[in-house]
């Protein structure tokens, strides 16, 4: 018998991402096939990320996995999903050779999984863990191919993840799903000027889970129909055409048309489902009077499956929009921690801007921006200090 | 020279209507030909009505129009297209001939029109305010034909409250409008158990009028352009049958549907329109609560260009339901006045009703509930008391 290695680990930390055209309603559950094509813009590591490290050891008796420093349910069937893909893919990929160095697939397995922002904020962690959990595992096992369909596995938006810039998630034709695959459009240095701000809005906690929610769409909502059909693949085309001309008055508008929309049909969702709350809704009053002010695009929201807003901008608008945000939800607290992440230089705002734009101010309906630009995809951590997992397979102290 | 009259006068009521296959957008803006037809119930007069006096004199210097004791600009090209109308087909049943006992159509006119609710609880107002206007200057100058279509001339959903009950308004295909009228698909003794709760919602201002806002939907929106197109004419066949049924199930589902559908379509313009509140989010989150518990649809929520609710139920659920608004949202003040319009008895919660429907309660969210039903159109007042003008044909002081 060769000698198989007896402890084996890998790290990699994994994007957060955004689409500007959005995804809602599988074809097929299972497989997770999107009725329509998606397009998203991944986030910079540097603000959002998750962080797993996978092992594979003789000594291991169980699957296990650990979230946020909690042991959680390895046996969830979409972690058993991307388990069971990354191991088929390295089974095929030895054939039937025998690899000495290659580490035993029957041997148990360990997964830890941090995220570096607050969950509460109702940011896309499924679509960064699962392209974490993938990553670190063919790392474990050696693959090098393009593994956005085993992602996909985990959760649908997780295969945009793969890719860092501008990232296509393609529907597909085939009932496998073997062609339902993420492509970048663009690499994160294509648009040096975009930045993004996440508007994090206090409240409650969301209605209805995004899972539930998109079947219950499927099942219900004539107008998602529609959009899958006839809207989404010409606006996808659009779309692409913005981002290669780095056209932000194209992009924009185009980004909060489709988000728009993409909460349209959740309302035509019976029972209907509500993202937006009243915040959201004077967010997106705001941006409209903004950009009306500027007598154009300057500012373009977007939000997902919750109520807070994502904010597109170019760099030499940040600072004046993240006043005019401050101005209109003035923080709770003295507002030390109000804008976090990339830096964001002081801005006085002209007084026609002030009379045109702000509103009676709403105190404390934005916790915190967050201020940050597109990303590049999935990264290996060198470094074995940081591995989330000691040399016994345990999750390190945090302390 | 026949000795013409020297002042005529004449006083109509008319009524609201809600519609539950929802009215938004037109494919003419001056002749308000809409993009898809609909339907709607007439709300009962003793609750909600308005009524109008016109009086014609050859003393009379000018035209002259008083709403709600205040007086208005008669110029407004609506009511001036109502009034060309009514004496166009007065002139037309006159033909060549002289009827010395009519009114000369050269006498100036003087209007006064009131509500008997509060047009601040953002119900359909110009309905029956211009359903009224019409029947009042039809009485005026002896005409008796159906005259849904100049009604529509001053308000789309005018030409509705033209009728009692169950009415369609069928979209027509005609490009000079003759065929958009308003037809009673069924009369108000048709369903003697369907009850109406307005649910006034304490809020803002309307952010963007209906006209307006339905003319950026027709430009903007795509799911606008599909729903009038596909939806509706599948969903107007359906929702005729349920009534005719006197299918309390079918009909409220549908009622909801289509609801939300026209909200998803406001949504879905840009920039987006939003109607719904934080409220009307609650309260059609309660609706959905109190069916699940009770395994059917007892009740139905419809929400017009605002945010306040209107329910339809049966008779047996009034009461029950009215105790589970007022646990809901507890009146700010000792809610003497929360329940208006025909009695509603008490009812005690069972506590598997508490328990299933209840949530944390907000209160003052919902002003007052009031209670209707179906009702006739419009009403010829024949009691000269009940004129709104004096016989000078100025306001009668309302002291």
């Amino acid at each position: 018998m060769a000698a198989e290695r007896a402890l084996a680990m890998a790290t990699c930390t994994a994007p957060v991402n955004i689409a500007v055209i959005k995804y809602w309603g599988k074809r097929d559950t299972d497989l997770i096939l999107p009725i329509n094509s998606s397009l998203s813009v991944t986030l910079h590591q540097d603000q959002l990320k998750t962080t797993t490290t996978a092992a594979a050891s003789r000594d291991f008796t169980e699957d296990r996995l650990w979230l946020n420093g909690k042991e959680a349910d390895v046996g969830h069937p979409r972690v058993q999903a991307c388990l069971r893909e990354v191991r088929r893919l390295a089974r095929k990929r030895r054939g039937g050779g025998e690899d000495a160095a290659a580490l035993s697939l029957s041997y148990k397995i360990h997964i830890a999984s941090e995220n570096n922002f607050p969950t509460a904020a109702g940011l896309a962690s499924s679509a960064a863990g699962y392209a974490c959990l993938v990553s670190a595992l063919a790392r474990l096992y050696g693959l090098e191919e393009e593994l956005s369909e085993v992602a996909r596995r985990g959760s649908g938006s997780a295969c945009r993840s793969m890719f860092g810039g501008f990232v296509q998630w393609q529907r597909g034709e085939r009932p496998d799903g073997t062609d339902s695959l993420a492509l970048q459009v663009a690499p994160e240095t294509h648009w040096p000027e975009l930045r993004v701000l996440v508007l994090v809005v206090s409240g409650e906690k969301k209605p209805v889970g995004s899972t539930a929610g998109m079947q219950t769409s499927v099942e219900t909502s004539p107008l998602l129909k529609h959009r899958a059909e006839v809207v989404v693949p010409e606006r996808l085309a659009q779309m692409m055409q913005h981002i290669r001309d780095r056209d932000f008055e194209g992009f924009g508008q185009l980004a909060m048309r489709d988000s728009n929309q993409f909460h349209a049909t959740c309302l035509d969702t019976f029972p209907p489902i509500f993202y937006l709350t009243d915040v959201s809704r004077h967010i997106i009053a705001l941006a409209h009077r903004y950009n009306g002010h500027h007598g154009h695009t300057k500012v373009a929201y977007s939000f997902d499956a919750g109520p807070n807003a994502v904010i597109f901008t170019l760099a030499d608008a940040v600072a004046e929009f993240v006043e005019v945000v401050r101005r209109s939800f003035p923080p709770a607290t003295n507002g030390d921690q109000f804008v976090r992440g990339l830096p964001v230089g002081s801005a006085a705002l002209p007084p026609e801007l002030v009379a045109a734009v702000l509103t009676e101010p709403v105190p404390g309906a934005v916790q915190y921006i967050l201020h940050t630009k597109p990303g590049p995809g999935p990264q290996l951590v060198d470094d074995p200090s940081q591995h989330l997992l000691g040399p016994d397979g345990l999750p390190r102290s945090r302390a």
